[in-house]
């Protein structure tokens, strides 16, 4: 095959998917399987985990416009969507492609393994029922799937507890989608403890992040400034980091309609930036695909080692508990000697406690031996497979 | 005497001043001096202290356009002043009103006890050489006097050593200011490290910061936008404070010109915004004045009764020496007990260690014991003149 250069990004997109999906299945998961990774480290993958589109993540606090963002970005209601000045949207939904409309409960969104919700589980049934997908037929759900979420409560409204645990929900997403909206309003400025504890929880993803402050054409000139000023100064606080959000000014109601207050112009060029944000997310989320891949088969390969160097110093008669528990009171010494073995690198190593903690209930002398001809498929993976995938398919994206 | 109702804000300025003087000459500082408080708190309050007009102290990296500012405000430019896209102000200049142009070397500024800048002696001729004074008739100046700066500067240009502590003088006047100016302008927003020190120097005085991001008119609707967007987001972690502090965002140019690029309008507010900020300084200087001045005989009031507390501890005859190291290792019982007699507020004390430096120079028993006349004046001062001062001038303001 020759570079496809005549693949739409999102083919394209697809294609890279498909790859990394198939390495997976042949390559990968026989060695986790083996070295039992997914009870140290990881559940297996699931094709609803590569499949999934790339995702826009929506998270502000109630009534600043998120439900009607994105009406405006689809030019219709999602199904099961509700808009309303108090706080209205009582669930996550994810909203995502489909030949119909329809919705779907969260304890069944959360079983099907085509998509990427099955982590969801860990939150528990009180958080299941208060997930939904919906489904429609639009242009822009081909390429990025988004995720609407009940807006964070302020003050009083607050200490309603909500069941589950809303801001690690919130992390869940984040670290899964590939951008981040944070919306606010002139008149919801104030970020609640609640919601400062999700904009705190976003560090690690903070180069996602983008700000809309919406409704922006409900207000004078001078109290925009005002606004706008005093939101810079709170979130640079909150987010911690030297650079920059890039915030978005604009009004994005429902049919695309602004109040005249002098500041369309810059209202339109603001929101047109937005949508060219927007409409390179594909070409990111797949760089971002291709890394995780890469950092996954690269702890699975050290996992492995691990689990054959532990069951290679096991007795074959006499004294196997001593030796394991004496390996248990002296792992970073094993650690070690597998790093002096295999120079593979030390910050690509499990977290020592953790690993001790899930050692502790196995037997090392029923793990697996190391079995070179599976190691060597691992290897291909990271030094031929993936360079030779993305050869294939770069060329849509530059 | 009755209600003052037909004073100017100015005159009323003038007589509260007045006031305050021969109250400070007739009954706090015969105290001061009988308890030795210049030697162990603060120089005795010159003329110069009391007649010092409102000041408005301009800070920023160089080039922003601070004496530009002043040549806005004042219809033309201060003898002295230089303008100039490099680095140019040189020195702190303070610029006053006059009978006529003309200036005066900081060595013979500091000098002048009519003036206010005698406390100034203590950064050294380094620094006098340093400043000067800049003296014109102007209608605005006949209310405030304004302190020109020498710009920050960044970067390599930084390590050029001032030969005197910058942040230290910065902090001199911003104490003594009634408001302060941060300038800023759109192609200068990196807030280099002394400028950082200098910020961060403000705090306590932070309700006096207003910040101007200057020469606005100079880049786009959407580059404005994400320039005073930045300037917020590293303002706020710099000053640390949750209020936010007030922007105004215009173009102060030297004839009031302006380039036309949508905003006018609103930079004309902001300006005009500015302007009455300005002009409210009298009356908040007022208070800041009265409200220190009560803070000073606060102190002094202490500071007699614990002096007067260690004399009477004093042996008459023998065991001087012994006494006195006693108390100096105990000088926080001594503290205590003059807080027993005197019920006077806890928070109100000296810093024990930096007053047990001083008096350990001292020979107690040479102390003046407690005098109840002078003592009662003090307490005349507090409870009776301060409070008809302020009513007789108070209409005025409101
Ligand atoms: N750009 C806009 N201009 C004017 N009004 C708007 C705009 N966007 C939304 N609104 C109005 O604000 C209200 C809240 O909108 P919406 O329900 O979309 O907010 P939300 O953030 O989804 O709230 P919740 O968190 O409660 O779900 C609605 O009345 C909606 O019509
Ligand atoms: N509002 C404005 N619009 C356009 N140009 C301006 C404006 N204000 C000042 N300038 C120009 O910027 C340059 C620097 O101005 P100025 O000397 O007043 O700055 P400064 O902050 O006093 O600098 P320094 O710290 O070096 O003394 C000058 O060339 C001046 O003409
Ligand atoms: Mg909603
Ligand atoms: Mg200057």
């Amino acid at each position: 095959r020759g570079k496809k250069g005549h693949l739409s990004a999102r083919e394209c997109y697809g294609s890279v998917v498909e790859g990394l999906k198939h390495l997976y299945r042949t390559k990968v998961r026989p060695v986790e399987e083996m070295y039992k990774f997914a009870e140290f480290c990881s559940q297996p993958l699931q094709d609803g985990d590569f499949d999934a589109k790339p995702t826009v993540l929506l998270l502000g606090q109630y009534s600043v416009g998120k439900s009607t963002f994105i009406q405006h970005l689809l030019g219709r209601q999602y199904p099961g969507c509700h808009i309303g000045p108090e706080p209205t949207t009582d669930r996550f939904f994810a909203v995502y492609d489909g030949p119909e409309e329809r919705t779907t409960p969260g304890n069944t969104l959360c079983v099907q393994t085509s998509k990427p919700f099955t982590g969801l589980t860990a939150f528990g049934t009180n958080f299941m029922s208060r997930l939904e997908g919906s489904e429609l037929p639009a242009e822009l759900l081909k390429s990025i799937t988004i995720i609407d979420t009940p807006g964070v409560l302020s003050g009083e409204k607050q200490r309603v507890d909500r069941g589950y645990d809303f801001v690690r929900v919130c992390q869940w997403f984040a670290s899964r989608a590939d951008l981040i909206l944070l919306l606010f309003d002139p008149h919801k400025l104030d970020i609640s403890d609640e919601f400062k504890r999700v904009i705190i929880s976003l560090k690690g993803n903070d180069d996602k992040v983008r700000v809309v402050l919406n409704k922006a054409d409900q207000v004078g000139e001078q109290q925009l400034m005002r606004v706008y000023g005093a939101l810079m100064w709170s979130l640079g606080k909150c987010l911690g980091t030297p650079e920059v959000a890039r915030v978005y000014i604009g009004s994005f109601s429902a049919d695309g309609s602004m109040r005249e207050n002098g500041n369309e112009h810059l209202f339109k060029m603001e929101q047109q930036d937005l949508l060219n944000d927007l409409k390179d997310i594909p070409r990111r989320s797949i760089d971002r695909k291709v890394n995780e891949f890469v950092k996954r088969v690269r702890s699975a390969k050290i996992h492995a080692h691990i689990v054959a160097h532990l069951r290679s110093r096991m007795p074959s008669m006499f004294g196997k508990d001593k030796k394991q528990q004496k390996m248990l009171d002296n792992l970073h010494e094993e650690f070690n000697a597998v790093h002096k073995a295999t120079h593979l690198p030390v910050g690509d190593f499990p977290n020592l406690d953790r690993f001790r903690e899930t050692l502790s209930t196995y037997d090392c002398s029923k793990f697996k031996k190391l079995d070179p001809k599976l190691m060597s498929k691992i290897d291909e993976v990271l030094e031929k497979d993936i360079p030779a995938l993305l050869e294939e398919f770069r060329n849509p994206y530059q």
